[in-house]
């Protein structure tokens, strides 16, 4: 892939969403950049200028950065983070769902303050005829998430932050049920009160939420670190099935840990209701998962239905997007059975 | 005051909700208590138990807790935190706004899960012949803002929880702008990406929320550690005028630091404009202010307005409550001035 500006690299285009479409399956993958240009004693943070429009690159001495993992940074004169990298979101399509055919000149890009600092890991649900896409939306008032809907995967219309800081991998239920669209959340509190957890919401118009209600908390295992939601949740004839993802690290450790998936299945009428579940029913495995920007990672992001057989879109140790084939009948075997 | 519980002692009754009914003044008071009990080599930890539905005290050693301030430890065994202390709210009557007539039996309880560690800080706004009060909602899950409501703060319905973790100091404006409700909200992100700030979002039924936007940030001197909503805003001549709270400490401190107040007039029309701001305009300064569970502490939380006389009501170094009278018209030249 290109970078989207000519002082840029692109180094990993992962975590896309994906759904199924009449011209086949359609990605939307977060393309990661940084600076192409490498200075031994500085490093470059990208941020999107609100005046130009465009990736600017603001060139600190390492001595004024605290490193806090791979991917982050603490400016020592204010406490504040910032990323060494920037995405952008780019569409993909493919036939088969397997290969690849064309990366459009689409793209979703930062566009707002509350994305300069990068536009992450979008989720698709096709509501009706219409697609709606919630990102991660990063900058100096925080990580957020923010719902796009788009009818074409050519022009993409924005309806701001729906969740606010610090909350990430928010999904949608693709229909309302009982009346109310129901989504899944993760946020991030700082006091730390409580181990990390998955909450659920509730909303008339997709853009509002409330009911806010702790969901699912992790196992204290593979999931110890994080527990959030992985692609959307798809109706299936047992009640809803949801891949989410599970961080075997916890925060204060300052790194990032491995990433692994599970499986849930939720009462069709009521998704408050966990009818069963199966950690790390999928890990990291190939060299590609094991190794790469962030290793030992897999993280689902996008689902395609296909008959009994599930495609299943994921990133891969931060760097790659893949896809793995399950059958539907296994998985609610593999979840019914725990 | 009473403890509502034997085996408890009131430790403070601050930051009170207030309401102009035709009762007088009506005011919602958290009422912070603790183990009567004390124990040289264990601390108790006080939580809303869901199945006796009473509060419960959890004596732990000092050993194995780890002081995070003076309200909050942490526990080594897991890294959760824990409060010392455990809140709710109890009703009180002012005829004349400034001295307390009776404090009804009525109260406002942990009364589920995820209110177990404690009920605190109401704001309390009147729309139409309702009273909607926004509360901290404290337990292992976080610390969150829910809504309740009461036609005649004898009993109270629960709406849930409107601003998931972690989140507090959440004002609505008493009235629907341009068809929307607003309010105010304080975030804190888990990543620390920014400086503290106080958020601003939307509501079609004061229980879904969105169109989440930054709104105010801190100076960096008197609030650099926090900034949120105190007093719910009112409607002037003017625009809108709301008191609002900065904290002088950053939570890297561990410390709590000192507590003053500002004003905001914001554009009638558009409460996103903010036509004016005056920062420090009521600082600690009197002895109870000064001295007390946590010093240096005034917080306004409660306002109303007695024809060009607007009581303030505001907690006093987290121990107790006290008013406050301003002229109505000095304060918008204050904060028209800056």
């Amino acid at each position: 892939m290109k970078p989207s500006q000519d002082d840029l690299e692109v180094i990993g285009a992962f975590n896309p969403g994906a759904v199924a479409t009449d011209q086949g399956v359609v990605l939307l993958v977060r393309v990661a950049e940084r600076a192409a240009e490498k200075r031994s004693d500085k490093t470059a943070l990208p941020r999107w200028n609100t005046a130009s429009k465009r990736i600017v690159l603001d060139w600190e001495d390492n001595a004024d950065l605290a490193p806090v993992d791979v991917r982050v940074v603490k400016q020592k004169r204010d406490g504040c983070v910032r990323l060494n990298f920037i995405s952008h979101l780019r569409v993909g399509y493919s036939r088969d769902g397997r290969n690849i055919d064309s990366v459009a000149g689409a793209k979703l890009e930062p566009a707002a303050e509350y994305e300069e600092f990068g536009v992450e890991d979008p989720r698709i649900t096709r509501i009706g005829d219409t697609f709606y896409i919630t990102y991660v939306a990063v900058s100096r008032h925080g990580v957020a998430t923010a719902l796009a809907s788009t009818r074409d995967f050519q022009s993409f219309e924005r309806h701001g932050i729906v969740f606010c800081p610090e909350n990430k991998d928010v999904v949608l239920f693709p229909e309302k049920i009982g009346g109310r669209f129901y989504a899944l959340h993760r946020p991030s509190g700082a006091a730390a009160f409580c181990k990390p957890e998955m909450w659920l919401a509730t909303s008339p118009d997709l853009v509002h939420w409330g009911e806010h209600e702790p969901f699912l908390g992790g196992s204290g295992v593979w999931d110890v670190g994080r527990v959030g939601a992985g692609t959307p949740p798809i109706r299936t004839s047992e009640g809803w099935l949801e891949i989410y993802h599970g961080n075997s690290r916890r925060e204060e450790d300052r790194g990032i840990g491995a990433y692994a998936a599970g499986l849930l299945l939720l009462d069709g009428k009521n998704p408050r209701r966990i009818l069963g579940a199966c950690g790390q029913a999928f890990v990291p495995e190939t060299d590609y998962e094991r190794e790469g920007f962030v290793p030992d990672v897999v993280f689902p992001t996008g689902i395609v239905e296909r008959g009994e057989t599930l495609l299943v879109y994921y990133g891969a140790a931060d760097t790659c997007m893949a896809v793995v084939e399950f059958s539907l009948a296994e998985l609610l075997r593999s979840v019914k059975g725990k």
